[in-house]
């Protein structure tokens, strides 16, 4: 097994070089947050990753999280490692100060995320799934509500869940059938079963928050009547402390493709008389407040798709790097080779590693566009990277775990026969990251996200924006001299009018045929990804190039950037026409045949 | 799980319509190849499949072969599956008559093939490797040894493997290090270790035919100096029947993502004084004979790929017809409807059928072509069509393969949440599909063994001929009134071009950077395997269209075969001109990074 080893110098040129951490560090709340800083924070999640995640990432793998008696047991070192997690402070780092929380911005936690899922994604489910939930407290639970649950969250002490779908109610949420009868206390019993909970039981923490959605008796069907509850496993006694044991039950859990260490519950409420549960915020806006944390959540899974893909990569690199197999390209004598000097596995390491960094800077790019949305000063600022968040959500979500999948391929790939036997690991991160284009919402729904609810219902207003400011690129490669940067302009140009074209039948045809859009709408999502993907890579390779000429320039790095950008041009953005191509006119032939006809 | 049916409509009009048996049948040899001959053949399989086979295919996932004490055990009911098999007379399809065998063409033992694949990939690797001894040892056994070994392998009573991988040369074989004594009675004494060897022990038949390669004392270097060996696990007496153990015993076997049911073994030989092998022809040439049964094991490989994307195609439509979720696109009240309502679980069942159908048709176009290589009475005529398989051969093999692993995770997607979860079965398609791009030659080999061997070395002659005889469908589609017609048209074209001009590429740089070729090679593999696939389709659909015109017609069948051409080049054949830019733009950012800065 090769060893995990956080990418740090490049997530520092996208956090530093290429979305610039001067505008994030100049709002108030994250004055302190340095590059010295960030340097710091992401140096030490490495190291922690490397000697405590890292290694227990097959032993989760090969011994899966066990069901007994109503009780889970996680893979062994996992608890402990959990513990020193929560020691060291790294479940609190984007929460809030107030609580305990470090509040460090989007862009940080979300690098530190990335680094977590590298080495070990199984595990850092359980602190993703508890973030989530703090994100939708902080917002919409009361003040008592905050009090009582925010601190031990912040801490890791606790963890949280979030518990939306039934066997009958997965991507549509509107068939929730869970039932919250209200008692006399204000408090309510809830009634019902949830499946695929992660960490909806486990060892780790004395207590567990559940976030539940349900309905009152009397709400309206569909939708509109769903309302958000706490359910802790352990009902809170006066001095907050874990006391009576909820009525919510871990009844199975999941045999899985991946992703073994982190057990996938199916809760039972109610069995014995009810789940005391307690409503947060308004009854019948529960799927509002959840999607406050599913949108978090997406990002997460998004960085989830990068992370998974710089470990294959670096996995993959390591074994070519290693392995001796052949002789250098029509040589019929001499040293055999190791197999990192192939044509076809550089190909395929280059492939790797460029949408790795494409995915890197898409996903970084939201997460501070966040920032900005949650803290800027000026109300049009913020709406403005709301917005791009908003946009760009779907796009992180869907594309970045899409191409993780395939590029977790490439790294069995890479391996040969080795790739298919299971002691190597390349095939762990093939399984594991299977999971990430489905859970949050599949590549389906967050495509139909993005065209419906992100472009056709602004008219394209956003994805038009972000378009008009890329333009530029076109104007700034030409005069580069970098042989480089002039093969990229070609193919980012078509790509760049690919999407703008596709925005544009996406708007226009949103309200005639609907279901033309939705056929097309994931070849969209895609081309959005690469295109973004790609505009983001050369913009880097501007910088890069630019870096060269000072005199102290790291040349290999920068270089390799530039290498990579355009490697990724020449690669990727190329395929952006012939996806344009399929939105506009291949939506009809996929609607064409009659049921019977499959 | 879904039950698995043969495409026995598909299989036909791809064999009788889109290829014609017109050709084969007037071959002396298959006279008695009738249509009806075929249906009842495929009928039967069919039959076999679903009944006997289909059922233990999760049974073999489950519960993988086992190794105690030197003794190998197939998962339940696989030995008696394998009984049943031998005992119907299915492993003798393809085997000549003089030893007992049925002498079909291979067009029919290859659809045959096929269905065994869909129902249990692990199952009928020990066939497909015995067909494989078959044909070594029928082209290059000696008499003798035709007779000792091949009515037996023949009807399946003995099963057949083969030994080419050690620890340290896998795809370059030029390392084999095993050695072979000779003894005074013409006999020779074998040492060494081979791995990866798939059913190398098992308990299906009394005997194991093992063909190995290994190296005589002065053998010179590398390729030139290997030589190929029968190794029987048993010695057979003087009636031919097993006697003396050999000296090859199975020390370990894989724990592997897939294919579970499917020992793959590490076979240790002269352990204890040198395991007896016979030459098989001359010293020296064993690489050159092993390929006879590779470019056979590559067709077969090819089709696993085509097997396996049909099996996980009816296994999604299949849940795709009974899942219930969400309602119709924009409707906000009325009956929830089945997924397979949904743009976008239409489109991956469309993407999912279109190319499983591509794919059929260019590998049985494969296996006719290799039919008359065969047989035809016409030497020039049999160079021609033996050129168009050795053409095919590594398309097949490669691009099946390939896109056999993204069908099996479109597979995955559209089951959601239940997709990774191993009890629902699509997730053990998308793990056993996952070794066809490697074993039998990587993607990567194939795609060398195509530019350099195969379109480099004829200057492209072959490939020319294709896309010259190609070139009428242009006339055909512009003809044709039909719309589904029309809009293939200029994807075909465009994708026709791209495989025309990225053709010429490869040859005119072959010799000046072979690198570069190299780099290029497995993006020129899937243009090719998208456009003669696509091209196919179109044939298809032309016929479809003429067909439509009878009075008589299967309306529903036809019109299927109309939208899910025009599907494929609205979706697929786009591709090919980014392919085509990716190949004669792409391999220089390939080549770029040093090693130490990936």
């Amino acid at each position: 097994m090769s060893d995990y080893a956080a990418p740090l110098k490049d997530m520092q040129f996208v956090i530093e070089e290429l979305i610039g951490l001067g505008e994030i560090s100049s709002l108030p709340e994250f004055a302190e947050v340095t590059p010295d800083l960030v340097e710091q924070v992401l140096d030490e999640a490495g190291k922690f990753a490397a000697e405590v995640l890292a290694p227990l990432n097959r032993v989760g793998d090969t011994h899966p999280a066990k069901l007994e008696n109503g009780v889970v047991t996680t893979p062994p070192g996992f608890k402990e490692a959990y513990r020193r997690f929560v020691d060291a402070g790294w479940n609190g780092l984007a929460g809030e100060a107030e609580f305990g929380g470090q509040a460090l911005p989007h862009i940080v936690s979300l690098a530190v995320a990335e680094i977590w899922n590298s080495a070990n994604m199984a595990f850092c489910l359980c602190p993703m799934l508890t973030s989530g939930v703090l994100e939708a407290l902080k917002s919409k639970g009361s003040a008592e509500q905050r009090k009582r649950f925010l601190p031990k969250l912040t801490s890791g002490d606790w963890t949280g869940t979030m518990n939306l779908t039934e066997p009958q109610a997965g991507s549509d949420l509107s068939a929730v059938r869970t039932r919250a009868e209200p008692q006399p206390d204000g408090t309510y019993k809830l009634f019902g079963q949830k499946i695929f909970i992660t960490y909806g039981e486990h060892d780790f923490t004395e207590n567990i928050i559940h976030l539940v959605l349900a309905r009152t008796p009397d709400a309206p069907e569909g939708t509109r009547g769903i309302s958000l509850f706490i359910v802790p496993k352990f009902l809170l006694d006066d001095q907050g402390r874990p006391a009576q044991r909820n009525d919510v039950r871990c009844v199975s859990i999941e045999h899985k493709m991946g992703i073994h260490a982190s057990p996938t519950c199916v809760l039972a409420y109610g069995d014995q008389g009810g789940a005391t549960g307690y409503l947060v915020g308004k009854e019948n806006e529960g799927l509002r407040y959840m999607f406050i944390m599913m949108n978090h959540a997406r990002l997460g899974v998004g960085l989830e798709g990068v992370a998974m893909a710089e470990r294959a990569y670096q996995h993959a690199l390591w074994y070519a790097k290693q392995r001796v197999q052949g002789r250098e390209l029509g040589a019929k004598s001499g040293d055999r080779v190791t197999i990192i000097h192939h044509p076809d596995v550089r190909r395929m390491l280059m492939s790797m590693k460029s949408q790795t960094e494409a995915m890197r800077a898409l996903a970084y790019t939201a997460a501070g566009a966040l920032d900005l949305a949650s803290h800027h000063a000026d109300p049009e600022k913020r709406g403005q990277q709301q917005a791009l968040v908003d946009l760009l959500t779907p796009i992180v979500k869907g594309w970045c775990t899409e191409q993780a999948v395939e590029i977790s391929s490439l790294g069995v790939q890479i391996h040969g026969g080795m790739g298919f036997i299971e002691e190597t690991g390349a095939a762990q991160f093939y399984r594991d990251v299977r999971i990430t284009t489905i859970y949050e919402g599949t590549t389906g729904i967050q495509a139909m996200d993005l065209v419906s609810r992100k472009v056709a219902a602004e008219r394209g207003a956003t994805m038009r924006a972000v378009l008009a400011r890329l333009a530029a690129l076109d104007g700034q490669l030409e005069k580069a001299a970098e042989p480089d940067l002039q093969a990229i302009r070609v193919p980012l140009t078509a790509a760049l009018k690919a999407l703008e074209e596709s925005t544009h039948w996406v708007v226009a045809t949103a309200a005639s045929a609907p279901d033309w859009v939705a056929a097309s709408a994931v070849p969209y999502l895609k081309l959005a990804g690469t295109t973004l993907g790609g505009a983001l890579m050369a913009q880097a390779a501007l910088i890069a190039s630019k870096r060269l000429s000072a005199a102290d320039a790291d040349v290999s790095f920068y270089r390799a950037k530039l290498h990579t950008a355009r490697f990724y041009a020449e690669h990727m953005l190329t395929q952006a026409p012939a996806l344009a191509q399929t939105i506009m006119t291949g939506a009809q032939s996929s609607m064409a045949l009659e049921e019977s006809q499959f």
